[in-house]
Order: C-alpha cells, then sequence, then structure tokens
C-alpha cells in the first residue's frame, strides 16, 4: 500500500525483509544498499539502514563492561488497541499508530518494569539502531555530569577547552550557548536540500562520501570553518554543529573519547544489556551530534535512568540535578521564534526537548523518527526507533505526540 | 631499540600507546592513522590498526548471545621467565619471546584454567582484535560441523552451491580441494607485493580502497575471476580465495551469514565474553579468508572447544569428529612441495594447520603473528594476536613454535 498523502509506500509495503533488501548471498544488485551511491541513505532502503550503520560505515564500541545486564521486570500490558486522537482529529489505534510511523522498535516502561515491546522492519532486540539526534541527549548529559564533576564550566568561552575554534563562529561563544543551542551560526540544516550544510557536516563526520576531488575534512576541520551569523544567545536554533562542538569539549576537559566518557559513565553503570556504538570520522572521532547505535532497550534504560533522576541499577549514576536541570527545561520565549509548529510552548535545554506539558514531560529526539520520551507525572518512558521516508520529526509528531500520552493517560488508568 | 636484522624499531620502540598512534583529540597529523591513505597497514601505526579495525572499515556483529560468559578459571602460572631455545640457537625467556614477536595479547590455557594473561600495545582484554588467517580455521571449522550436518558434502562440486563460479578456476573443483587448499589457482599471495593479487582480493573484501576509476568488485564478483593454474587435488597451496570460496559454500548450504553462523553455531554456545565481529565488503558480504575480529580470551575459548572435541560450557557443541578430523591433519606428502621451512612434516586439513608432532599440536595462522596453538598431550591452548612487522610467519616461527613447546613442557612439569 502506499501512502495517499506521500505516495510512498507505507510501512508494511515498504517492510525491509519483505523486500529483501541486502537478502540473499549476495544481495541482488537492485536490492543491495551500499554506502558508495548513497542508497543507504534513500527510503525504502533506509528501512535497512538505520538498523545497520556498522555494515556501512566505520564505528567505535561503547562497551558495556563485564557485569549482568540491569533487569527490565516484564509486566505485558496490551496497549495495540489504545485509541489515540491525531493532531489531525483522526483516532487510531496505538498499533496503527506504530506502522504509520514506521516504528523499527518500541520499548514501553511503567514504573520500570518492561510492559510492552514490539520489533518491525529489519531491527532485532539485540540489534543496535542509528539514534540520529538522539545521540546529542547524551552528548547533553554527559555534559551535565562534567559540568557536575566541575570538569566543564558553562559559563566559559569554548575556546577555553578548543582554542582551534577562535577563528570561526565559536570563538565568542559559551559552553551554555552551545549546550542550548542558542548561538548564531551561518549553517543551515535542511535535510532535504543536497546544498545543505548539514551535507558538508555528514562529508566530514563520516555519514556521506566525499566529493571527488575534494580533500576530506575532519569532523573538528569542518568546525572551524563554521562562521558566526547574527548574535550568541538570544533564540535557540536547532543546529547539529552545537553538538559537535560540545563533544569536543567533553574531550577536551575529560581526556576521554565520547565512547569512553558514554561506556564509563552510563552504559557500564546502567547495567547496559549491549555494546552501544557510534559512527566515526577518518580520525576515528565519534559523531557527538548524530552517530549513537543502541538497542531498544538500552534507550528505554537510559530514559529510565533520566526518569529517575540519575539513579538506577541499584546505585546513584550521576547527580539528581544533572536531570532535574534538564526536565525543568529552558526558556520558552527563546524557543518560539524557531517556529515548530508542532511543539508549542516547548523548550530547549541542555540538548533536550522539554514539553512544559502536564505531566513535565521532555524527549530526546532524533530525524526519521527516533524518540525517547520521559514523562514523569505517568511514571513512563518510551523508546521508538524509526525509519520514516521523512527526516523531519514535523511529518510524525502529529501522530507521535498524542500516542505518547494515549499511552501514560491508560497506563496512569 | 631498533631490532639489527630488520632496522625496525623493536616492540618497546613501536608501542603503540607510546608513540601515541591516534591519542589526542584529534590525533595530531604524524600521529593519525587511516583507511584512505593506507597508513593503517603500514609498520609501526599497524600495531594500532590491528586492534581497531572496525574505526577503519565496515564491520558486521557476531552476537554473542543473552547469557552470561563461560567461566575461565584462573590458575595464575608465571611462564615470563621460562626458557626458550629459538630455531637459531638463542635462549631467551618467554616473556622476551612475546616482545621479540610484536604479541599484542597473549592467553594460555591449561586443562582449561587460565594460566597467563598479557596484554602489550593498544590491545585490551575486551577488545577485538584481527585474526587474519586464524579466521581461515573458524570458517573450516564451521564448514566441518555443516558436513556434520548433511548441509555440506565435500566430494560435491563446489558449482553445486556457487554456480556462478563455473567459469573460473573453482569450476571443477570439489569442495574437499577448497577446504584443504589443493586447487590449482593463478592467483598469488606475496603480501609485500602490491601487484599480488592478494591485493586484488583486498580491494573487493574491504581491506582496501578501490583503485582510482576501477569499479569496485564485490568479494562474490572477484572470485569469479580468479583463473585455473595446474591441477586440482595435487599438492596443498596456500591462497586465501579458497577459504571465501568455502565461506560462500556455508552460506548458500545454511541461507545464514558466516557471521550469523558463527554466533548461532560457536559463539552463543561456548560463552564468549564479547561480540566478535568481521570486515564487509560492499555488499556487506564477511570476509571468510581473514576479517575475523575477536578478544584474545574469546579466541582461547575456542581453542579450548577445539581441544575438548567440540565440548565446552558444559555442553557438546558440535560432534566430536570435526575436531578430530582437524587434529588428525591432512597429508603431509601434499604440503611439503610448498616448502614452509619452519614447518617440516607439517599438514593442512580444513583450514588448519597440523604439526604431526610428538604433541599432537595443531594451529590456526595469522599473518603479522596471529596464532591459536592446541596441544592436545600437554592439554594446553594457547592465544596470541600480534602486530608484527612482517606479515609472513616465518619471521616469527622460529621464536614462536619453540616457545609453545618450551611452554607445554614447562606445565606438564
Amino acid at each position: 500500500m502506499t501512502d495517499a498523502k506521500t505516495e510512498l509506500p507505507d510501512a508494511a509495503a515498504s517492510d525491509p525483509v519483505a523486500l529483501g533488501w541486502m537478502t540473499g548471498f549476495p544481495p541482488p544488485a537492485d536490492k543491495a544498499v551500499t554506502y558508495a551511491d548513497g542508497s543507504f541513505r534513500s527510503f525504502p532502503q533506509l528501512r535497512w539502514s538505520w538498523s545497520n550503520v556498522r555494515q556501512i560505515v566505520p564505528t567505535v564500541n561503547v562497551w558495556r563492561g563485564p557485569g549482568p545486564a540491569s533487569p527490565l521486570p516484564r509486566a505485558d500490558v496490551d496497549l495495540d488497541g489504545v485509541a489515540v486522537t491525531t493532531m489531525g482529529g483522526e483516532t487510531i489505534s496505538f498499533a496503527e499508530a506504530l506502522a504509520q510511523t514506521f516504528a523499527d522498535g518500541l520499548v514501553v516502561l511503567h514504573r520500570g518494569k518492561l510492559v510492552y515491546e514490539r520489533y518491525f522492519g529489519a531491527l532485532k532486540p539485540h540489534q543496535p539502531h542509528i539514534g540520529m539526534s538522539v545521540t546529542k541527549s547524551f552528548t547533553g548529559t554527559l555534559a551535565g555530569i562534567l559540568v557536575a564533576d566541575g570538569l566543564v564550566d558553562p559559563a566559559a568561552p569554548v575556546t577555553h577547552y578548543v582554542p582551534e575554534l577562535a577563528a570561526g563562529a565559536f570563538g565568542d561563544a559559551s559552553v551554555a550557548e552551545v549546550m542550548d543551542m542558542t548561538t548564531g551560526l551561518a549553517y543551515s540544516e535542511i535535510y532535504t536540500d543536497p546544498k545543505s550544510d548539514v551535507w558538508a557536516l555528514r562529508r566530514a563526520n563520516g555519514m556521506a562520501p566525499p566529493l571527488p576531488g575534494v580533500p576530506q575534512l575532519s569532523l573538528l576541520e569542518y568546525l572551524t570553518t563554521v562562521a558566526k551569523q547574527g548574535e550568541h544567545g538570544r533564540v535557540f536554533a536547532y543546529k547539529t554543529v552545537n553538538t559537535d562542538v560540545l563533544a569536543w569539549i567533553l574531550r577536551r576537559a575529560s581526556g576521554l573519547s565520547l565512547s569512553e566518557l558514554l561506556s564509563t559513565r552510563i552504559w557500564q553503570p546502567m547495567g547496559a544489556e549491549e555494546d552501544a556504538y557510534y559512527h566515526v570520522d577518518r580520525l576515528g572521532i565519534e559523531s557527538g551530534g548524530g552517530g549513537l547505535n543502541t538497542t531498544t532497550r538500552d534507550l528505554a534504560r537510559f530514559g529510565e535512568l533520566m526518569r529517575n533522576r540519575g539513579a538506577f541499577n541499584g546505585r546513584q549514576i550521576f547527580p539528581a540535578n544533572v536531570a532535574d536541570d534538564i526536565a525543568r527545561g529552558g526558556d520558552p520565549a527563546k524557543f518560539a521564534p524557531a517556529g515548530y509548529a508542532t511543539l508549542p510552548g516547548w523548550s530547549y535545554r541542555n540538548q533536550w526537548w522539554v514539553s512544559h506539558n502536564a505531566h513535565g514531560a521532555y524527549m530526546a529526539r532524533g530525524v526519521y523518527g527516533q524518540a525517547l520520551y520521559i514523562d514523569p507525572k505517568a511514571e513512563m518512558v518510551i523508546a521508538r526507533y524509526a525509519s520514516h521516508p521523512a527526516a523531519g520529526n514535523v511529518a510524525n509528531d502529529p501522530i507521535s505526540l498524542p500516542a505518547w500520552m494515549a499511552v501514560a493517560r491508560h497506563l496512569m488508568g
């Protein structure tokens, strides 16, 4: 079936297993998904790719450590039939909402119990899926941890940690402005426009092949080329390069790679079930803005760790204030001018999206439908990986956001 | 210090951590090890690369499953001072033998107990290291398992499983000839010669960049280009393409990828401690001839599984005859003409090297010093990963082989 609005195949019709993408030994030419020809990024091929990034590009491991996985006790609740009224006014079932948002994996935790878990497409429970910009919320949380450690000062200039950035846009930005994305940058992030700066970032971070005859910049080299536009500190403007700069600040402040930081400060103590991984640039440097891949369950564990204010797996993993500061959110007045139609009254704080709704919900969000939704009032966490045909979440928010609230209400009884 | 014979830095002087290869954020230009410029394959850079292959090229995971790692009870024995008399007549300590062979990781098991374990260079206990042609012995063992299953017939023609190979060298070869590498192939494997066919194989299997302007072949496409030279079945001739053909036979016979086969038939049941991985070609197909990366301990576990004739971790993982058939070896008369000066009287059987010595020892062997040594009489297994400056094992055999025997005698008491 095709979707009437997009004229693209729907979730069932684009199922990568049914379509046979990358199946067979070898996959036939018309079923191959490769890096060199860019097909891994096209729909419906990306329905395979986003579950198999390490087969496409070089990566670095985030070790889970030698211990057992933290338990996720099961208490199944059948949410398939929960009624969801979309922003468009249509009423559909939760199961249908998952299909319409091209979910690859979905885990719902309620009061720390795993109440609902589904996998679709090319994803399996033990398999990491790319988080896209969900990665940013991990970078932000690690930044909060290093601030709590006293290793990073939000009031300091970026150049205190990364002097190479002095000549460009970040030369007069503070760490706090980078954390909250209130820098003024001449950098465009339009996923559908191949001339947008986001493509230059991708060529630098390893997720797009270099242009023929053009030297391949490393991630840091690219960041030095970003120019200033407007003023810092005024308004929120979502630009991935901020998070990549923040990741550089964390490396310089800690002396550790992002993968080592994530492993030692979160992945090992929270008892992740599987290793995670980042894709890397030509120098082995992680994409802190979009390169993290985890299992759906481990993403949910991270959500539960946030919901429990840093306490999980029998220990206080980071200070409660790191999570509290994020959950409180930023300034909605700085967020409003960005004009996110599906996110009225929201704010952005330290790489997280904060709803300021009655439940105090906040989110990690990544293109193509990646989502970690934390609802403190409902004591609920939802982790969803997806492979939506459209990059921008405005395409799935009208279904997703009401769906999360409908499930929250159902679980609250 | 430099080695007097090679004029290359010795193990201490080439230590990748001390030299700072790929350290710093980012590594400085003169400490960078990259894929595009081929530096990852040069010495001493390869002292970093062979412990970090997934940061250089795309890979596929070999899942260890959800269970606990199989126990490796410790019973430390200090082997550092064991005297080793090299083939050249020099007497050195075992610790010195490890340094002179550029060991990155070494695990010795005796009667199933971990008696000695050391890490050097860029390797850590939980980190996978490339096995190079040690990979072949995994492919061969999996072939033995599928033969025992009745899924692969050694007497069948290769084309029964892989008809695409009909026109080339493998068109009239049997599965058994491929397993034992007694095919006659116009294929040269000279690691020091950039015009050798092994480089074309590397460009196809993903471990070397494509030549400018030349379309990148997939692994299977490359294998169809290999021509016949001489006759099949006469003598042993070590050519990696045989193993890649064998891997294709396994995929076609089982309907599973090599990584799925290794995970389900060996890695999960033996209780591997960490996931392993293969590097892959542009279509996601594993290099069955040289692409497997494992931790040193997990390589030792696999050796113990072989030594115990398929029984390990409380179960019979594959039929004893699969291991017995390998341990018995092949025909030394077919092996002798290959002229391996350091391996007199040895044979090659189903992708393993068999000594026919008084201990019945047999080995998995990979370039740059990768080794899995199984000594049934001494009830000993030695796993060594290394990053020797010379690819060919003839450079380290004069030290390594006497060292394994010296340790075996020491442990036998």
